[in-house]
This record gives C-alpha cells, sequence and structure tokens, in this order.
C-alpha cells in the first residue's frame, strides 16, 4: 500500500472519500435531518467501495491467484464439495471431505488450546433448536431478513440486490446502450447496498426489470427472514429456529454460567457449533453458505471495569487497524501497537484491545498471510443495533476483504434483552466499597380484602404487585393518597383497579452491601468456515517451472496429515517397515497416509503435497541394511534429508508440534539428494 | 447372574421364554401364516420382559442406585441442563455447561485417536439439512414415524403407547378396579410394544381413554414422522428436513470417498456431528432428546470378503453376548471371546466381530462399568429393513438396559437405494482373476430419424435408450423383431414408440478385466449422550460416611477438569505459586481449575470433586520453603503425596495420560496426612 506509484493512482478517490466524509460528520454535527445524513452516508459508502476496488485491482497478490485451478483441486481431492451432488446439489450447503474435516477439526483444536485452555474458558454446548421467543427477544425474528422479489408465475426468487445489479449489468453492456444510460446504471450499481427497500422498488419499476430466467413479472420487494423455521413437538403450536448464532445459547445460560463461577465476574464463555442462515441465494463459495461453524466467546465483565488482567502481553503486538476516521478521511489502514491504540481509545477498552490481538495471533499461528489481515472499525452508522464498539479482522482474499472474526462490544444488551423477555433477572453483583443505606418501597397487599374482591384473581393479582417496579410503586402512591384507585395491568392483559383498602405502601431504609448490575459482554466471533477458506487460498501454490503441480502449505499444526509413508516401489521387502512406521505414528497420535499404490515416488509426493502433507517419509533400499534409515522430506522446500528410522517419528512429532523447525533439522541430518528427480 | 438364589426365581420365567420361542421356530419352520409367527413374536418379546424385568429388579446396582440425588448434582454444578429454561424450557432438549462440554469434547477426542487414527479412517462433515429425495431414497420419509393421538379440542398430543400404558395403570390402580380388570390391563401394558396401529386403536375405544389433561377425546392413531421438517431457499417449494441420522452424508459421497482412497476397498468413513428426531413426548433425561451427538462409522468392504487384516489383534477379547438364540430359549447372556463367536458364526463376520470388541475396548476405556456391558443381537424380526445381523451395545442403567452403540452390517442396502434414486451408480470394481469375454448388446439410435420424428424431443430420447439395463434392451430386440415398436419411457413420464426405423440392437463380444459390485456396510453407529449419560451413572459414588459428599469416578483421560490449583488459604504469599502452577499446566495443555475462593479446603476438596477432578495440587506453607514442594491428592482414594513443585506437573500430565498410576505415585512420594481432616 505504500508503493507511490499506486498511491499515486488513488489519491484523487482517497479526496473524495474524505470530502464526503466532512459532509457527513458536518451534517451530524449541526444536527442535520436523519435523511440527509443517511443520504450522505450513502454516498459516503459508495465513494468508499470505488477507492476499495481500485485498490484491490492494484494489488498483485489478488490479481494474480487463480482460483478456478485452486477450486479443482479442492473438489478433485474433496477437501470440500457441494453436498447432495447425486441429487443435483443444493447451493449454500458444502461437505467436507477427508481433508477439509481435518484441516477444519485441527483450526477448531488449535482454537480451543489458544482460546479456551489458555483463558480458562467456560466452554458449553447449546441447542441448535430455538423456541421463537428467544428470537424475538434477541431481534432476530424482526431484524434478521433480506430483501427479495419472486417470478409471480413460477414463484422463482431472487435476491434483490443481486437481481438488479445484474440486470443493469446487461443494460450497460447491450449494443444499444448510451453512453448515459450506462453511466446511470452503474451509478446505481455503485449505490445498491445504501439503498431502502423503496429506492430498491423504484429501480425495478424505473428499468422494467423482470425474471431473468423466464421474463415474467416480478412481485414487490418482499422482506424474507433468513432463519430456517420448523415445529417443535408434534402439535404444529411450538414454532422453532435453527439458530442463526451461537451466541443466545450462553445468553440465556448466563445464570447457570455466573453460578458456576462462584458468582464472580469477569469470565468468558466460547462455544463451537452449526448455525444456519437460509439465504436467498448463496454464491461464493464457503464464503456465504446456509449452514456453518462458529466458534464464539462471550466476555462478561463489569460496564465500568473494561480493563484486561493480561493486556500487558499483548500490548506490544502490532496490528493493521483500518479506523472509521481513517475511512471516512479516505485513508488507508495504519499500523498500530494495540497498547497505543487502546491508551488513544482508538480502540474502546482493554478487554476488546486484549481479544483484537490474541484473534490476531491465532490467525497468524494458523498460515493466515499477516499482510493480508486487517482490523476494520464499524463506522457509528452500520454497527449492529447492541454493538457499542466493533472491529472486524478482515481477511484478504479473491473476493476481497472478507469479515472472518468479529469483535464486539455488545454491552448490556442481550442481557437486558432476555430479562425484560422473560423477567429472570440476568444481573451481576458486586460488592459496595462501604455499606449503603437505601430507602426501599413496597407494596404490601391486604390479602383478605384483596381474596374477598377478587376471588381466584387474587394470586395473579398479588404476583403482579410484587414485580412493579420503584417507578411504578411511586405512582401507586402518588395515585392513592389522592383518594384515587391504582390500575394494574396482569400479565396476560386483563386490568383492575385497585383502591387504598386492598393495598398500602410501605418505606424503610435496608443496608445493603452489595449492588446489582447488568454485565457487559464483548464478543469475538469466528467463522470457521471462511478462516478455512482464507487460509487455502494464502496456501495455495504452484511449483516454479511446473504451473500443473499444485500444492498448499498448511502449517503442520492445522495441516490434515502431518506425514505420509512411502515405500520406493512395491517390493514386499519394504512392507514390514512401512508397517511399522504407521504403528509408531499411530502410537504419536501424528495422522498420516501410507501410499504404497505404483506411480514413481515424483508423482506420489506430488499426489501428498496436493492433499498439503508437509512431511515425507520414504523407505527405500538403504532403509534394508544396518543401521536402518529413511529419507525425510520437507512440502515446501521439496528438500530431503537422511535420518534413523529409529528417530524419525520422533523428530517429526516435534516437527508437527513446532518443537523443531525444518531448518533445525536440515542441520542435524544429512541432505539426501535423488527421488525427487525420478518423476 | 450367576447368583443360584437368584436363578431359582428366574427359572420359571426362563421356561416361559424358551416355551414361546420353541413356538415361533415351529411356526417359521412349517412357514405358518405371517400373521400367526407375529402374533407368537408378539408374545415372545412380552415374556421376554418379564425376564428382563425381574432379573433388573434382582439386580442389586441399579436398585440401589439414587437417581435424584445424581441428578441433582448434575443440575447443580451444569453438567448438563434443560435448554431454554429461563423461557419455560423445551422437553428433549438439552444444554451442556461447562463439565458437560468438556466431558463431551474428551470422550470425542479419544473416540477420534481410537477408531479415526487408529483405522485411518477418511472422516467427512456433511450437512445437517438434507433435501427431501434423499430421505425418501433412505427411507425415513416412509418409515420414521411413531403412533400419536390428539386432543380433538386442544390439540395436545400424546405418543400412544405411553398415553394408553398411564391410562391403563391408572385404571389397575383405581380402588374399585376388579382383580380381572387388573390382569387385563397389566397384560396389554406388558404387550404394548407388539401391538400395531390398529390393535392399540382397540384397547382406545375398549377403554375408552380421553385426554388425561382435559378429559376431552382424543383422534384416531396418526402416524407422526419424527424428522423436523424446514423449507431450503427462499422459494418453499425445496421440502427439507433435519437429518435423523449421520451416515446418508456417508452414502450420498461414497464416489468421492471410493476415489480418494484411489478405488480401493476395503475402506471406513467416520463422521461426528449432531442429529434431530422431533420426538412426540422425550424423557428419560439425555437417553430420548430430540437433537443429540452421534459418531458413526461406514466400513465398506466387499460383500464376499467380510474378514479383517486386525482381527487377530481382538480375537481374544471376551464379550458378554446375548444371541438372539438365547433370548429365545430364555437363556441369559454368556462370555464369548469374539474369536469364538466369529469362528461358530455366532458373529456374522470377522468385521462386525473387529468392530464389536473395539467398540467394548473403547467403553472399557471410558469408565463403563464391564459388568454392565453386554452385546444383544437383534432377532430376525426386529432387525431394521436393511440390515442382515445386527448387535447393541447395551449398557446397565437406572432405566434398565440402554441400547447406546449399534453395531450392524447394512448390507448394500444403502448404496443401492440411492444408486436407483439418482441413477448414478455407486459402486466399486475389482479385477478379475482372470479376464473375461462378456456379450453386450446396446441399442444403437438412428439420429437422423429420431431428429425428424420427434424434433426437439429426440435428446431425451437418446439419453434415456441409454440408460435402458440388458433387460430392457432384450426386450426391445423381441419387440422390434417381432416388427412391433418399443413403448419407452421417459424421466418426466412421457411415451413415445419407437420402431426399427429409429433403434437397431447390436451384439458384440468384450474381455473385461474387472467387475462392478456394490459394497457390503458394516455400521457401527455411537450415541454420544446415551454413553455420556451411562458413564456418569457408573461413577457416581457417594464417600462412605458421608452420604451428602458425591462424586464422580470419572477416568482422567474423559474428566472434564484434570487437575485444581487449592492454596490452603488467602494468604498472599501463596499466590505467585497459583499463577504459576496454572501457566505450568497450561503450557502442557492440561485443563485445570483454580479454586482460591474461600471455604475450607476440605470444603474446596469435596466440590471438585463433585465435578470429577481426579487430581489436586495444594499450595500450603511447606510450599513457600525450599525445596518449594505441593501435596497432590487423587480424588477417588482422597489419599495425598508430597511432591517437588518442579516435578508435579509432569506427574499429572503422566496421570491424565494414563502412563502412570495413582499406585505408582505412591510408591514413589512420600504420604501427607493432613489437609483433608480440617473440612
Amino acid at each position: 500500500m505504500s508503493n507511490p506509484e499506486i498511491e499515486t493512482q488513488l489519491a484523487p478517490l482517497r479526496e473524495r472519500v474524505q470530502e464526503q466524509g466532512n459532509l457527513v460528520r458536518e451534517l451530524k454535527a449541526k444536527g442535520a435531518p436523519e435523511l440527509d445524513v443517511k443520504k450522505a452516508v450513502a454516498e459516503l459508502k459508495v465513494r468508499k467501495k470505488v477507492l476499495e476496488e481500485k485498490e484491490l485491482a492494484l494489488t498483485p497478490s489478488v490479481v494474480s491467484f487463480d482460483r478456478a485451478k485452486m477450486e479443482d483441486l479442492l473438489k478433485r481431492r474433496f477437501f470440500y464439495d457441494q453436498s447432495f451432488a447425486i441429487y443435483g446439489g443444493i447451493t449454500g450447503q458444502y461437505d467436507f471431505g477427508p481433508m477439509g474435516c481435518a484441516l477444519k477439526s485441527n483450526i477448531l483444536a488449535l482454537w480451543r488450546q489458544f482460546f479456551s485452555l489458555e483463558e480458562q474458558m467456560l466452554e458449553v454446548d447449546c441447542s441448535i433448536l430455538t423456541p421463537e421467543p428467544v428470537l424475538k427477544a434477541s431481534g432476530h425474528v424482526e431484524r434478521f431478513a433480506d430483501l427479495m422479489v419472486k417470478d409471480v408465475k413460477t414463484g422463482e426468487c431472487f435476491r434483490l440486490d443481486h437481481l438488479i445489479k445484474q440486470a443493469l449489468e446487461k443494460l450497460c453492456t447491450a449494443k444499444d446502450a448510451t453512453p448515459a444510460l450506462r453511466a446511470e446504471c452503474e451509478d446505481i450499481i455503485i449505490k445498491l447496498d445504501g439503498l431502502n427497500k423503496q429506492e430498491l422498488a423504484d429501480v425495478l419499476a424505473k428499468y422494467n426489470i423482470k425474471s431473468p430466467l423466464t421474463g415474467n413479472d416480478l412481485t414487490e420487494p418482499i422482506e424474507f427472514n433468513l432463519m430456517f423455521a420448523t415445529q417443535i413437538g408434534p402439535t404444529g403450536l411450538v414454532k422453532g429456529f435453527l439458530r442463526p448464532e451461537t451466541a443466545q445459547g450462553i445468553f440465556v445460560n448466563f445464570k447457570r454460567l455466573l453460578e458456576f463461577n462462584q458468582g464472580k465476574l469477569p469470565f468468558a464463555v466460547a462455544q463451537i457449533g452449526n448455525s444456519f442462515r437460509n439465504e436467498i441465494s448463496p454464491r461464493s463459495g464457503l464464503i456465504r453458505v446456509r449452514e456453518f461453524t462458529m466458534a464464539e466467546i462471550e466476555h462478561f465483565c463489569d460496564p465500568v471495569q473494561k480493563d484486561h488482567p493480561k493486556f500487558s502481553r499483548v500490548a506490544n503486538e502490532k496490528l493493521t487497524l483500518y479506523s472509521a476516521c481513517n475511512q471516512m478521511d479516505g485513508k488507508s489502514a495504519q499500523p498500530s501497537t494495540i497498547g497505543e491504540a487502546v491508551a488513544s481509545k482508538l480502540v474502546a477498552n482493554e478487554t476488546l484491545g486484549y481479544y483484537m490481538a490474541r484473534i490476531q495471533q491465532f490467525l497468524h499461528a494458523i498460515g493466515i498471510k499477516p499482510e493480508c489481515l486487517r482490523f476494520r472499525q464499524h463506522m457509528g452508522n452500520e454497527m449492529a443495533h447492541y454493538a457499542c464498539d466493533c472491529w472486524d479482522a478482515e481477511i484478504l482474499t479473491s473476493y476481497g476483504w472478507v469479515e472472518c472474526v468479529g469483535c464486539a462490544d455488545r454491552s448490556a444488551y442481550d442481557l437486558s434483552q432476555h430479562t425484560a423477555a422473560t423477567g429472570v433477572r440476568l444481573v451481576a453483583e458486586k460488592r459496595l466499597p462501604a455499606p449503603k443505606t437505601v430507602e426501599v418501597s413496597e407494596i404490601v397487599p391486604n390479602k383478605q380484602a384483596l381474596g374477598k374482591a377478587f376471588k381466584k384473581e387474587a394470586k395473579s393479582i398479588t404476583d403482579a404487585l410484587a414485580k412493579l417496579s420503584l417507578d411504578d410503586i411511586k405512582q401507586v402512591e402518588t395515585q392513592l393518597s389522592a383518594g384515587g384507585l391504582y390500575k394494574l395491568t396482569l400479565s396476560d392483559g386483563a386490568t383492575h383497579e385497585l383502591g387504598a383498602e386492598s393495598i398500602t405502601v410501605k418505606h424503610a431504609t435496608k443496608t445493603v452491601h452489595v449492588e446489582e448490575f447488568i454485565p457487559s459482554v464483548v464478543e469475538p466471533s469466528f467463522g470457521i468456515g471462511r478462516i478455512m477458506y482464507a487460509l487455502l487460498e494464502h496456501s495455495f501454490q504452484c511449483r516454479e517451472g511446473d504451473e500443473q503441480r499444485c500444492y498448499f502449505t498448511l502449517p503442520p499444526l492445522v495441516a490434515p496429515y502431518k506425514c505420509s509413508i512411502l515405500p520406493l516401489s512395491n517390493n514386499a521387502e519394504f512392507q514390514p517397515y512401512t508397517q511399522q512406521l504407521s504403528t509408531l505414528l499411530t502410537k504419536a497420535e501424528l495422522s498420516h497416509k501410507v501410499d504404497d499404490s505404483s506411480g514413481s515416488i515424483g508423482r506420489r509426493y506430488a499426489r501428498t503435497d496436493e492433499i498439503a502433507i508437509p512431511y515425507g517419509i520414504t523407505v527405500d533400499f538403504d532403509t534394508l541394511k544396518e543401521p536402518h534409515t529413511v529419507t525425510l522430506r520437507d512440502r515446501n522446500t521439496m528438500k530431503q534429508v537422511r535420518i534413523g528410522l529409529d528417530v524419525v517419528v520422533g523428530v517429526v512429532k516435534d516437527l508437527a508440534t513446532t518443537k523443531l523447525t525444518w531448518a533445525q533439522v536440515l542441520e542435524q541430518y544429512p541432505i539426501f539428494e535423488q527421488q525427487e528427480a525420478t518423476k
């Protein structure tokens, strides 16, 4: 990004962003009408997008990457592929084959060690099927929707923004398109993300857009909720959804978890599991799917005490931060230590900062390229309704910068919502520095009078009275002292009028030692499939001079298999050694693949490279002689050493667990230079 | 079971089973009408159940187990609990808290190592959402149902067999129940499992059974499919289900997996994942739930070659086998080595036998009591429609013998079904001992004639012709040579008549070197939740002389935390040592819990025992002196040793990975006898 030639090309685009950013600030500062601010923000986003697309078009790694070639290899060696393909397949659903599954479970195992174990988090495993009231409280029933239109005759559905984009692109490329029409269409395409339902409907009408498949008319835009609905139990009366995120399972268990932690804050809860989103028309491979694995952390803490005891350990970690401010100014992302970023209040607090640094360390450990990772801050207008500061770890892929880990301060939003919905107080307590005397007011029901007046209803009334807030009680007092009646609403909606003969308000003082509060939540949320995809892109390579020999440089820690065993030929004398090595590797808990198929050793190396096996042991004629030796080959460098049969498994174990580097192996053992040539 | 007193009580019941078993055999042998056989089998099941219930009533471990006490502990320390409890909860759904989640993931990690790694299985991770055609082919859409009735007014649903049982039990215990009525009801209750839909409807009518909640009338019995239905995508046209088992994901990927294995058989595929069953009225805690984790293996092999290369390694493993024959004879389960059982053909083949032995070794390794494990063979009449031999690993719990692992030879059923449904041949090839000359017939379409006669349809016709079977081709030949027309049905149902002018049949000979076949599948299928529950029951203990001090003796390999760190008091001098130990344990990848809360050391030990922590390190005043030492305590024996601070983490690591036993620790380090007393 510091290439001066590129910067020259970008400079005017940066200026245009900054100009608009300043306008947005100005409008906000002078309290302009919301609509004006929104329009200005939409234009800001458009300009940002133009800048970003230009930037990417000038980034060599993105431009030169051959996605089709990688996808062919992933499919051919079954890392993953479309689900139910023999039944025609379902878009947005993928099955992970042996290599994809092993890669995923290695990433998850490392994640557990890196986060759960290291921070002594409480890991939970909650239900996927979620009853409707839970997701009403969380806001998903109301807000978790995309716009679509339907073909009025066939019922075929289209995601509205995709459809418009496609239709306008077609208009642009038509032979008879005038330059004015082209400019108009391009302008709309670029603004699409910022348009609301009505504006999109207007575009549909203006360009008379029809179904691209049939030419039929389309319906008005419809909000389509992205959750999969089902019925729990046989009655058809309990509506449920497949969870759209794992977080809610943690929030509804907050009381149990706080108790498990002996009532103490802060503590963090982790969950790994599948979530589901019924995308209207999923594309982009693993990036946008209907079923995906998430790993989420909810770190509960005191809202006025968001420092982190281990922050000093990461304070010097250098991150690429793309602040909201820089985004508005058309500037690029800037490097900063997380210590500086928190000190300058750019990042809201130590806890958020700590997790950002740890997320980066984790992503580096599994093999994400450091230069392709940035943390982008949400701008005020794009922040989710619950968040007070949010940074996305974005990874650069051939699809552009992809949000792979969200790191949000969700404040007290979720616990407050579930408290309001259930009446169960999801709060923590903290000891006051000194005991405090407080005035308490409570309503004392005259049970006899209530019973006489309301019979069976008396109990519901007493219960409802006990739930009144302090404000409610004040109101009761005002009304009663004025000689009036208090109108009480029960949970079923019924109302009753109560007078001084049935209730009185009592005042007392109480000494309290603790104070209740709703904890804040900091949430790092990992999209495992997206991270995996980005990792595969970053580790995809072709051998110099042989573009057909492709492989993945996955680090040994996450590579599906750690080692291959290749007998040089199918000579029967090699077999006992192959077997012995396999048994020893199994004992050492090292996943491995024996390839004793025919085919030259060079071809078999290439096959093991394709599935990212970092090390290969070859049994050859020298193995038969005493002292027994084998060769050990490194995938990335293709270099080999000659090494004792008795020590090779230990060396592979140390390499696979990063206790030893290949460079160290090269120093300790003699180089071997023959077999690769026999390709 | 070998107690002679108990056997005397059981003898008459055993005889009654045998008598009926002989009748069933006789009826089958002489080819009696199916209805007669069915009735005899139902009676056989009844007698078996009476025998088994008597046996259990005489089993001390089952009788003395206090389930309520254990459940209280599991809930209090949040091993698991009902999901969405703050919203009123959903039956049949559970959330695993930190201890349950860790126990589960430790069991799964061991499972991976024990099966996947050891056998070099291919592990996959397939979609949960499954389109309808897949589950039609597997038989689930048609057959995966239970009977229920509904309250005609409220719509409340009841599982039919549960409802009848409850109603008849109530009749029996009524004051005015005659001995005759009682006997009648008891007889029906015992026969319930064997009754069909009409017979159950008759019982409902005869006893005029109403809704137990409202007294309202009930509907006729309804078949309720146990799969959760949903819509995939926004159109509402693609019906899908949450998978009821993980197996189908493997079958539909068979071709890719065979290719990954370079076309070679046998190979095994493993999958761990969630499955879903919409139970009508789930009960029995973790035993019957709506959402559960399974670990399934599909071992594909040549149907005529089901021997297993590693069978000799397990041949001497002694299993408790409850054969179909013994079940019919009223005999008890018998011990046998798996080698003998396969040699005598009691267990169908080596592959099935190998997995049975490995299942047992695994269950023992995680802590299932050997005397509470048996393998029960399915009797001919209860075998699933696809199986040719099936043995369930059943574990004895307070709910009786519970099926926890199924081990079935599914033969070629599933691959055949999916082949038939999709036209994709899910087959393997093997080399013939010698090349073979075969006659091949094929239909040669006259494309010009077809094109002229059928225009656009010509291609569909040519495609359909290419798919005709050998039998079809013979038929074509017969019809054409008789001067007739062949009626071809296309995949869309349209039919066309073709004569000799548009098609001819050609014969040729071909030399073939390979033969195609549909592989057989042996399937071990683990219900992880059930295994976990049985394990918790088997490891639940109370301290002698203190019934309130309960704990779990979970083996270190699967225990949620491996170690606790307890400073003797909140003396600040202990803190650096506590911290240092925690860091070292984290480095050694040992999950642990620091309990520095106030409370006597004895009480804190009791708390760590409750969550099954096998080892505890205590930092005390002697720790402060050089050489620094701590105490190490064993949960099961409550014995302690004094041990160097520098070596204790290594010792715990060895204990946790079963490289060292507590008995060996006792020999090496001096006993320490103080702290427990301070309770």
